[in-house]
């Protein structure tokens, strides 16, 4: 399904893709034929290449791609003269976001070949479209919708009344349980789990009672999941995925959760139950948030953070240890545990300083 | 499966549900008709909501649901005339179990119907239950068991000489490997893997040796497991998870581990190999547990902890780096390298003024 | 397939499986027959038992085994005069290695039966060797390549163009994506996904545009991987998983990484895109590394622990906030956030001492 073109069809390509938002400047070779993407330090003439990140600057002169897309600044700086002779130069104010469009025109998915494996069990109150694609020994329950233009993949299975939007793909062996939905165009990953019960008990004469978990999962249009990534039903309402949300894998989401709208979620990131997260966050891996807090629009959390508390102000947090030499760590951690006796004999050194010598007397009021 | 009742005959299922345990008093309409549960803030007539986290304390007032179930104290407080205009109040000392059991009523599971769908794989010599339900794609192998009212998902496998106890629910794609028993009236959820091999290798001539893992996964009864959890087969000797523990999604329990009864372990922990945890303990999400340690009876760990060593005392235990601002955290955790030369200062300055002033000498025994 | 064997004969066997590179001496019974291994405190007379870890020394001189394989220094220690009363001593300087290899010869793996499953649905222009075992329900795609002696579990997917290697054993479930390559004698458990897409987006307009992971998985030989563990596709380029790696279960390993020969991975881990690790490193349970870093050959990361930068010299690392109680925890944690302001108090108090007395002042050049 590759699309090769040269570099100048691809510029007018991502334009279109883009919706008119992202337009670049070719310079040299704009007739050489482009097939694929690659790093820039293994791409050959028929590659294109970007660079974005500042770590990789100095493979862009000696890269061999036919083509590298960067930015006015790293342009300027790097090729100064416009000229690159291995070939071209697309300069463009969001490089990483052209080559996106650039790789998606050169990949060319597009809408997956129609019809069903006869291999697969559909239940007869199903409602599969003449334009989805079913793959082998996937079982679609009775009362579920898929979408035109749908793909399930092999060995999925779509619970009763689950639907599936248009254009959606579950990678092999995703399970949706009874009843939860997908929007539209979006992407799952091989093993998630949509809409198991979320983890509810009541305490009760030393033992626990399982609380029914009636609510949903509802995930909106353009949303990907990553594989092996858990999403649970809500207890009583559903657990919410807004448009545009990127999950990674090995994500749990508990029940009741709420993700605004293009927040990014990386790997292994846990959410406790009724945790509100805003739109616009970037939530970094290994990041566990607390149940029923809430986390303003446009937040960024550190890699391995534990969230404990509503964060209503946007902004960057973190709570990580740091790394040290094992043995430097041990001798450090243990005065941890201490800190607040290091702080009392601190505060007597002080009053007894001031005793002495009263301009150095400390301001109280100041002090932790 | 519904089974709609008045708030009085739910009283009385509730007492039954409970062995007789869990009553209540019902003030106001008792002979609303009651269909659903929802939360204080979303019900409408025909639900039961439950007020029992001081949290959400504010919504019960305004709340339509036709029943709100809460402690005397909430009661007492909230609505001290007894009187609620919008429909009936359930007065009871464990509101929240008692929703959970008005729930289980509500939402009335029961049984699954008996049969198997003619796409299982069942092997010949594999001993099903007439009582229970195999799903579509799901393959039972030689030798194993399905007692009664066990209910296979859609695509699971169970392994050879496999046991799957009585009114035990496989969700779909769950794995139980050759020999592992997993007891009555659970539930294991969608991408559960019980019974893989544990993570044991000898160190040998600069590469590994596999250890054979000849034991397998023992699973009492009443045991709820999350999605995609894996529960790793002993070395030698079993792992053992006891009746009533309850685990939620993600979480990773390495071999030969024995969780006791009662024991409930939030999402994302991970548990290494030989940890012995006690019974009624209660992890938090994100927790890891070192191998070859003990943790008491009744021990509470704060999400994101790492527990390094036994837990010989019962106890709340924490040890998480607490969250800030990013520019907070870069200021303050490069300390954290340095704290055992801050101390050292502490103490020479100790020293010092103890020389000018020997009111103010340290004593040394109770520092740290 | 157990291969019931006497002491003697088990460290001929022992010397065979190693290459000749392992030898014992044993030390009374070494008639006696053995057939399953356990450990020291519940081994009967027929299993084989290890002393490695000192923890469990005491539980030696009771065993019932009927070998025990231990260190000379420990044998030394133990059993001075040679004799044990219940059976055998085998004496060795790898124990545990040793014990691996015996282990592996009374367990008797070996290879598996061949044929496939009538349910399996093996695309036509599949080439699936004569010589592999194809199991219930199993999906192998068009152009995948299944060689000699691979068993390819029930209900598992291999996409189109991917590769099994020879002896290579994939348990139920597991999702191989679309041109990825497994080489010889592996192991991947349960739910494993190999070559789910990378999660790589470009920020556009306050949204994301998904970047086309065009890379796949690349697998050496000899590598375990352990049950629910993701393993990314690059991006462009491939992600890399050298010979003899062992990992874990519920580990991430995200796209573009690349593994060194020989290094073990602890569950619960996760790698972000593009990290490098060496040879013969050892990560501990739930630790995680970031992105676009490298790890030094040998290197050892303590569980828990967040590597946020590039580890150029090998060594062992920690970043591990220390278990306390937590009325303690509350006590000192948050002092952490004010390290930075007792430093300056500190050095306050410093100068104002060397005002007042000369001799202790501070060595500035030697502060953090």
């Amino acid at each position: 399904m590759a699309a090769a073109c040269t570099v100048a069809e691809l510029a007018v390509a991502v334009e279109r893709l883009s919706g008119g938002r992202l337009s670049a400047r070719v310079l040299g070779a704009s007739a050489l034929p482009l097939e694929a993407v690659a790093p820039l330090d293994s791409a050959g003439p028929c590659d294109l290449a970007f660079l974005a990140n500042p770590r990789y600057r100095a493979q862009a002169p000696a890269s061999r791609a036919g083509a590298i897309v960067l930015s006015p600044t790293e342009r300027t700086a790097l090729f100064p003269l416009e000229i690159r002779a291995q070939g071209a130069l697309v300069e463009c104010e969001a490089p990483y976001a052209w080559f996106a469009f650039a790789a998606q025109h050169l990949v060319g998915a597009g809408a997956p070949v129609p019809g069903r494996d006869p291999s697969a069990v559909v239940a007869a109150g199903a409602r599969v479209d003449a334009g989805a694609r079913i793959e082998a020994l996937a079982v679609i329950g009775d009362g579920a919708v898929v979408e035109e233009g749908a793909w399930i993949g092999a060995g999925c299975s779509v619970g009763t009344n689950a639907r599936v939007g248009a254009g959606t793909r579950l990678h092999a062996g995703v399970r949706v349980y009874e009843g939860c939905r997908i929007g539209r165009r979006g992407i799952v990953h091989a093993g998630a789990v949509i809409g198991a019960d979320g983890f509810g008990f009541a305490p009760f004469a030393g033992g626990w009672v399982k609380i029914p978990q009636t609510g949903a999962v509802r995930i909106g249009d353009d949303v990907e999941i990553g594989a092996n990534t858990t999403i649970d039903r809500g207890s009583a309402g559903d657990t919410v995925i807004e448009d545009g949300v990127k999950i990674d894998n090995q994500v749990q989401v508990a029940h009741n959760c709420h993700i605004g709208a293009g927040t990014a979620i990386a790997g292994c990131v846990g959410i406790a139950g009724s945790a509100f997260i805003g739109r616009n966050c970037q939530i970094g891996g290994a990041a566990m948030i607390h149940g029923h807090i809430r986390i303003a629009d446009g937040t960024i959390v550190s890699a391995g953070t534990l969230v404990s508390r509503t964060l209503a102000e946007p902004g960057f947090y973190t709570g990580v240890f740091p790394l040290l030499r094992h043995r430097e760590w041990e001798r450090n951690a243990a005065l941890i545990g201490h800190l607040a006796d290091l702080r009392g004999r601190l505060r007597r050194l002080e009053r007894a300083m001031a005793g002495i010598s009263p301009a150095n007397a400390p301001q109280e009021e100041r002090q932790p």
